[in-house]
């Protein structure tokens, strides 16, 4: 039975087809329309190597907001590092979504409200031939039947399927915002990437989109840290129907909050999913920092904790050994001060005032063996605070990204 | 047959026992001694977090040189995170090595000339019955004949003796620098650290040395990272006791150079063997950064390729898997023009110019299975170089930080 999640909000329609570019013959084209050109938010990876389609993304949306009309998403390849070659795979990727789109019926499509996401191996050209197959089949299957297909056409290494659907009251008016998102390590085995496709039928300005959908990322993928590495192709969209009705909210509209809260929310649900997906993964870690000196040092520190691999194998053997958690911390870039941190496994006190706390180490355990594993830090320094995201490190994890060749 | 290293420059002796701290009944006390105050550099951990040892040693030596007589090293505990006490604990130490070296014999021996360095469990205190006997004994088998005893002493889960001699000629005299160090992880199974102890027939000024230590330590152990996490016990010790003759070497002196380049030698050694020991290493791999835009940028990119865990994982995988390389330099703070950019696995090019080289993937593989893996980042921008120093990620590394319990 099919699940619905992003084309409940009105006004998109999706539907995801299996083009022979993954191996494992699952699906691997989808797209993500709206009915006419809506208003839009993208946010692309910080990495330096960034691929072909997060370069189109960039030239036609160069403020990361704007209007567009669909996103077309492939995996199995990321066309990253492809040369002039995957520039123009790129772009013939978003005409041709443009073209049939327009052959559909409807408001003619200009290519440059296309968005693309590639998602997969590192290095190797798109079969074009397939991608082209894929995107004619795939636009004639758009509608609100198809969201599990289209979610399982951009997932790669990911073992369960994420997406939220939350829903608000702007003003008067029920709104609704949803989203899907896949990502198993910040870079999989020579695969890459998060993508997060988020629809709403809200009707919001494209900087009033930006701004919540960045604001929103701040707090959850940006959070989220499987392996500390950073992927060539992370791509997030959000798109505004604006089917709910109204004037479109500005930032400074009253309903503005709420509407933001809700974006932070299903951002916040696929960030904790991601997380709990990480490669090897067996638990979710929630390493939260409280009291840091300032809110940068809550983040610095708390990824700190998040990326240390001896902290990370330790919740994997439940050991609850403090001292990697009090390294991880005090080799990080934020303000530390030993005699006034305290730190807990779960709701065990293991460390305050410079040294260790005789804990109930049972209790200890099965904190750390729990499937949400939370390891609080209490700077006592200021009013600074971050959680930050991560998995516990596996055998499973070595497995995947050594045992595997590209 | 015992193999000589630590007091091979004339001027020192050495000794180590077991005194019962280590579980294992491995050697666990041991003192490297010069014959009257020597001139000597210290350089401490730069984690927040540091170890009463390291108080002690900053509190004696506060600009980090000076003149000491002798340096006590217990493994097994190393005495962070333990209050008041691990204070009282570091400190009396030193006061029973400088009162047993008096009673053997020669100029009385001041407390604040004894250099302390503790690794091992953090959060427990020192079971200070053991040390206290430790020392006594160890006291009295001081030598020259008791070096491996003293190497074995300082180590935790090391699986091998890491030990360098190097001879130069400064102006006419014949000098030598001597090392030894442990280290496998940054931070070990709840075990602590880093620690290295090199001697010098050389005449040369405690602040001579101290740059020298400096200059040598940047390029080698700060090169090394095994699991990029920073124990809070990081010592390294450096004593020369001017036994080759000649007027003590200030920086400016003509003889400076050969002799930092000796001392450089014997940490670079170190260092490498510190690196091929890591915790659950196959292989060595050594991430050399060249024509980065500045010096500071090739750390910082040379670092983040070592720090990867996915280029870790491809490695211990022989899997020529450049994509991640391209991406660890990418999420790095240190710029990078894909376009300029030049990788090479072993002497096998597999990227420029934005794109992955057709290679011959046999070779690469091969390169990748050496015991010393080269991957080399040209980065075409400018004239900084750095060569970061890591390891492999093996399930054998998860085995020894999950499956171990503390």
């Amino acid at each position: 039975m099919a699940t619905h999640h992003i084309t409940v909000p009105a006004g998109f329609v999706a539907a995801g087809v299996a083009a022979g570019i993954k191996a494992n013959g699952a699906e691997d084209v989808a797209i993500f329309a709206a009915e006419r050109d809506v208003s839009t938010a993208v946010l692309t990876t910080r990495n330096q190597v960034v691929g072909a389609p997060v370069l189109w993304c960039r030239q036609v949306m160069p403020a990361g907001r704007g209007r567009a009309r669909a996103m077309v998403v492939n995996s199995g390849c990321s066309n990253v590092c492809t040369g002039r070659r995957g520039l123009r795979d790129a772009e013939e990727m978003a005409r041709l979504t443009a073209r049939h789109l327009t052959e559909r019926g409807g408001p003619a499509v200009a290519p440059e409200k296309i968005l693309v996401a590639s998602t997969g191996v590192i290095g190797r050209p798109l079969p074009m031939d397939r991608v082209r197959a894929g995107i004619a089949s795939v636009v004639g299957r758009l509608g609100r039947r198809h969201d599990d297909a289209a979610l399982r056409a951009i997932m790669t290494t990911d073992t369960r399927e994420k997406s939220a659907v939350v829903q608000t009251r702007v003003g008067r008016k029920p709104v609704t915002v949803a989203g899907i998102a896949k990502g198993a390590g910040m870079i999989a085995p020579s695969l890459a990437t998060m993508i997060s496709v988020i629809t709403t039928d809200a009707a919001v300005t494209p900087a009033a989109l930006h701004r919540a959908l960045r604001d929103a990322s701040a707090g959850s993928f940006n959070a989220v840290t499987i392996d500390s590495d950073t992927s060539t192709s992370d791509t997030m969209v959000a798109m505004a129907s604006g089917e709910a009705g109204g004037k479109p909210l500005t930032g400074r509209s009253p309903g503005y909050r709420k509407f933001a809260e809700a974006l932070a929310e299903v951002c916040g649900e696929l960030a904790r999913a991601m997380a709990a997906d990480g490669e090897g993964a067996t638990r979710l870690i929630e390493v939260r920092v409280r009291r840091a000196r300032t809110a940068a040092d809550a983040e610095t520190a708390a990824k700190s904790v998040a990326n240390s691999p001896l902290v990370k194998t330790a919740v994997h053997g439940r050991d609850p050994n403090w001292g990697r958690i009090v390294m991880a911390l005090g080799k990080s870039a934020a303000t530390i001060d030993p005699d006034k941190l305290r730190v807990r496994i779960g709701d065990v006190l293991v460390f305050s005032r410079g040294k260790g706390r005789p804990f109930d180490e049972a209790k200890a355990r099965a904190a750390l063996g729990a499937d949400e594993v939370v390891i609080e830090c209490d700077l006592g320094l200021g009013r600074g605070g971050f959680t930050a995201l991560t998995c516990d490190l596996s055998h499973e994890y070595v497995t995947i990204n050594a045992d595997y060749h590209t």
